[in-house]
């Protein structure tokens, strides 16, 4: 069947065109015949293709839209990237959300986003209602390259391209460095959103396992070797979903694995408001030769003003205004950007972010505590951010329990939405900044004694 | 060079892999050996091969990024999309621009947006920094669903889609549909934008002429027949540039031969609210089967808050919110959308249409008027909106005239930007809304006065 779907979906089968016969292609496959039939059959349920009395199995004529969530393995719908994310977006103000990735809106700066939405309703008529430049803002850009190069990085605002969002920002980076087929390397486990973008550019995800320290350099070296990615996705400050950050050898070795195998590298800087120092960053090292930094605003200041950007080598940031004109028409809105611009350089943004930090820090300390009562142990403490990712008690499956948890209204992060080989079976990520609601703990309780356990399939993550 | 660089796209010479000898590449092209030198001189000196000495030619090995202004033809820039695109979008204030595609920034409703953003600085905090709904606001999608059901089109809201802005609504729904290789059909001449979006999608590109009355019906069908198109992409209310409309019976035509050829087609209704009554419209017509209507606010309300909509079949509109998931994690801002919906719901917005359509229709007389004066002749007096697609005096080539205008700081649009065979060399589109500095006709007539003319080169556009 999927064999059939890849050839539809790349046109070697083309519409109207005739399918090869059950028997020959029995044969072809090395299957039985019962079993093509059955594959035709559900392909012919789902109108992909259809039968012609006496004659065969046909190409369905309607151009057949390209679904992003049939991509790729099906997965059990509460481990599948796309149905968490529409879970936990979807979700009613009562659902309980553990597993979502973002802070409580009552945690937001809201009193500068007041103030900043005051001031532009007093702007002037052009930023009002007029087309940004295609680069986006110059307020805004400076004030990131300033920020930048605080951190030892040397670029001009010329360097950054303001985007939609930050999951906008990889995807425009994607559409200029990926073919169909290519490969690109993702951490095990990984953002969830990663994979999701990446079976939209339909490339093959090869996933190297993450440490405590980063990606391990031994495993990283020997996909590099073996496969040939084009591009590796990270996150390097505050992993999602460990909460690890990659010590300086890490990031010096795989630096130096990039250069030497001519990849480029994405660093999703997404969570690096939240760490207390900052630490070494590859794009930083790297000085933007072959490191690409993407980052957001909707972690810390508000992910309803939408508003990404990209920091990259000046050849590369040309060739990406281009495509964003063309599929974009333009940058990202001038009101949005305005917005962000003002509030990150209100004085109290600084404050805001401290007293976040300091509010995450005992909240992960508690969550822990609690949690592990429970038998759920933190991997790892984070230096900082909103996530635990945790090892769930011997034998306990964490897509059972998200299901179980799901039929109590509370949304959960199960392991394996983070993982491309399906290896995180007995792990969950856990947002402390949305668990302060005690009934989660009673529910989770609750939860844990109603799901089968299955002793003895723990792996071995975790355990180093 | 062409056949080479297609190669490395399509990844079939692999970075690192040698390329053919030049004496065996000029016998397979059928070239002589120093066409094939100077192609592979051109291809090094772009950093897209390399030579080894004495050993041949090798495609680079760092990753060859998509550099979506280089897909297709190399055009002169006074007519290459993203040139104008760009120009246009990053004018300096002191530029004329009677080549852009939008009002000047004090025709658009500040009162009304002033008014929204004051409001929205006392809206709940969810709304001020959660992400919103995969959808969109339900506020919009509803207001938006009721608008097109006054048209007879029947729908929910769950048919509505909101997108972070309407090329991003086409680009999804690109994305949706076609594959690299795919045939599009669009409109000679056609938006330009829609050229550029379809070659970041590196599909093939069919014009059919556009008349008075929409495309040329046996044009079209012979297309169909032909080409075998997956897609079709038009606006059919005040048509960009020409300003022309669909009559009923090119409509009712256009969709049985799309029925019959399994074609879908993407209706961009962008400029809707500027016709006095509407036109008859596909999407309507077919109601929504395989016609996806998609708009956006920025041409009557803002450019600056940036939001479209895609309105389609149930089962497509579900395919697209994972896709716009898996690419920008949720939907378009909840900010952008609540703006939005606040001035379209506040009682004066219709009355704001209504003046600038009154506004317009005096400036698309008086400036016909002062454009004939020196010979420029508009094609066809549009119902609505604030082009006039004009025919240039004898000879005069738009883009000679552009380059000339450019050198006077003023933005032109020229015929051919919009033309994927380059059939409108003496046409060019002109803004009536950014004409109003009399020194715009001083401009064009001096630059007339320049440029040479070649007599005799007209072609047939505008005869019939």
């Amino acid at each position: 069947m999927e064999a059939i779907q890849r050839r539809i979906n790349s046109r070697a089968l083309q519409p109207g065109e005739k399918l090869p016969s059950i028997r020959g292609f029995a044969a072809t496959m090395q299957v039985s015949p019962s079993t093509v039939v059955e594959a035709y059959d559900r392909l012919a349920a789902d109108g992909i293709i259809y039968a012609r009395r006496g004659s065969g199995f046909y190409v369905a004529p309607l151009t057949q839209p390209f679904a992003v969530a049939k991509v790729g393995p099906q997965l059990d719908r509460s481990v599948d990237p796309f149905w968490v994310s529409r879970q936990s977006l979807d979700a009613g103000a009562d659902t309980l959300k553990p597993g979502c990735g973002w802070l409580p809106a009552e945690w937001m700066p809201h009193t500068q986003m007041r103030q900043a939405l005051r001031s532009l309703g007093r702007a002037e008529e052009v930023l009002l209602t007029d087309y940004g430049s295609t680069q986006g803002a110059m307020n805004l850009r400076r004030l990131l390259a300033r920020q930048m190069m605080d951190e030892g990085l040397n670029l001009g605002p010329d360097q950054v391209l303001l985007t939609p969002s930050g999951t906008q920002a990889i995807d425009l980076i994607c559409r200029f460095l990926l073919r169909p087929g290519d490969t690109v390397l993702v951490d095990d486990p990984c953002y969830f959103n990663f994979q999701a973008l990446l079976r939209a550019h339909q490339v093959h995800m090869i996933a190297v396992p993450y440490g405590k320290n980063g990606p391990d350099t031994d495993h990283f070296e020997q996909a590099l070797i073996q496969h040939k990615p084009s591009l590796y996705i990270t996150n390097s400050a505050l992993h999602n979903p460990t909460g690890a950050s990659l010590s300086p050898q890490v990031a010096h070795k795989i630096l130096t694995l990039a250069t030497a195998h001519d990849m480029v590298i994405i660093e999703d800087d997404i969570f690096a408001a939240f760490e207390p120092t900052p630490s070494p960053r590859l794009a930083t090292l790297d000085g933007l030769q072959q490191v690409i930094r993407v980052g957001s605003f909707s972690k810390t200041l508000s992910a309803s003003v939408r508003c990404g950007y990209i920091a990259a080598r000046p050849d590369w940031i040309e060739a990406l205004v281009d495509l964003q004109v063309a599929t974009n028409f333009g940058g990202p809105s001038p009101v949005a950007s305005e917005l962000i611009y003002s509030v990150l350089s209100s004085g109290s943004y600084r404050k805001h972010i401290e007293t976040l930090r300091d509010r995450l820090a005992i909240l992960r300390s508690d969550t822990a505590g609690r949690l592990s009562e429970l038998g759920i142990i933190p991997w790892l403490m984070p230096r900082g951010g909103f996530y635990l990712w945790c090892k769930l008690p011997d034998g306990v499956d964490s897509a059972d329990l998200a299901r179980a948890a799901l039929a109590d209204n509370m949304v959960l992060a199960p392991g394996n939405v983070f993982s491309v080989p399906q290896t995180m079976t007995h792990f969950m990520r856990f947002n402390v900044s949305q668990m302060q609601n005690p009934q989660i703990f009673e529910l989770l309780e609750q939860a844990l004694a109603e799901v089968p356990t299955c002793k003895g399939t723990g792996n071995g993550f975790g355990k180093d």
